[in-house]
């Protein structure tokens, strides 16, 4: 177990958007926030199409920050980017369920391959 | 964006343990089958230390699967070995949320450091 890998750390977001939002755009400007911030290591989301609305409880949506520590998520959380993108992101999503945490890896992805 | 990661589907659930279990023997468990099912190809988990309660709405845990395919995953939901677990699992869980998804990577994780 990578000693790095093994301290990310991660901030699990699930909602469901409110009826009418264009979640396009929505993901539009988490991409930019994503992409403007050094230190989100990785990020993914993802709109839920197998599970039963029994178990997804009526969340639609996941997305997924990796940091490298703890430190790293505090910081994007206060930096004011983050700010006026909460304040836009709350308006669109009908409610929400957070989890934060260091993540313990079982099994690490795979490398990818090499580049061509 | 890699048009393999761009692709991976992803087995997200949340849960929260019954008073008095043993959560250690529960992971280990987990960590068995995924040692064993090789259409897992990245696992990790995390508790809960940062967000605060009305926002994780008593879910404490959180385990992330990665599989190549929604067919893999399809294909591991049906095995013995995960149908087994499954049982014991829900036996020790107050509550859970799933959901279940083709992963959009907007940002993939750096390479990991080269192996000494």
């Amino acid at each position: 177990m990578g000693s790095a890998s093994a301290r990310e750390f991660k901030h699990l977001v699930l909602v469901r958007f409110k009826d009418g939002v264009q979640v396009e755009e929505v993901l539009k400007g988490m991409e930019k926030l994503v992409s403007e911030m050094d230190t989100i290591n990785s990020f993914f989301w993802g709109e839920d199409i197998e599970s039963q609305e029994m178990l997804r409880q009526g969340f639609t949506h996941a997305f997924l920050m990796t940091f490298s520590s703890k430190d790293d998520f505090s910081s994007f959380l206060a930096h004011p980017s983050h700010l006026q993108f909460s304040s836009s992101f709350s308006a669109a999503i009908d409610k929400a369920l957070l989890l934060d945490f260091p993540a313990v890896t079982v099994k690490p992805p795979p490398p990818p391959p090499p580049a061509a």
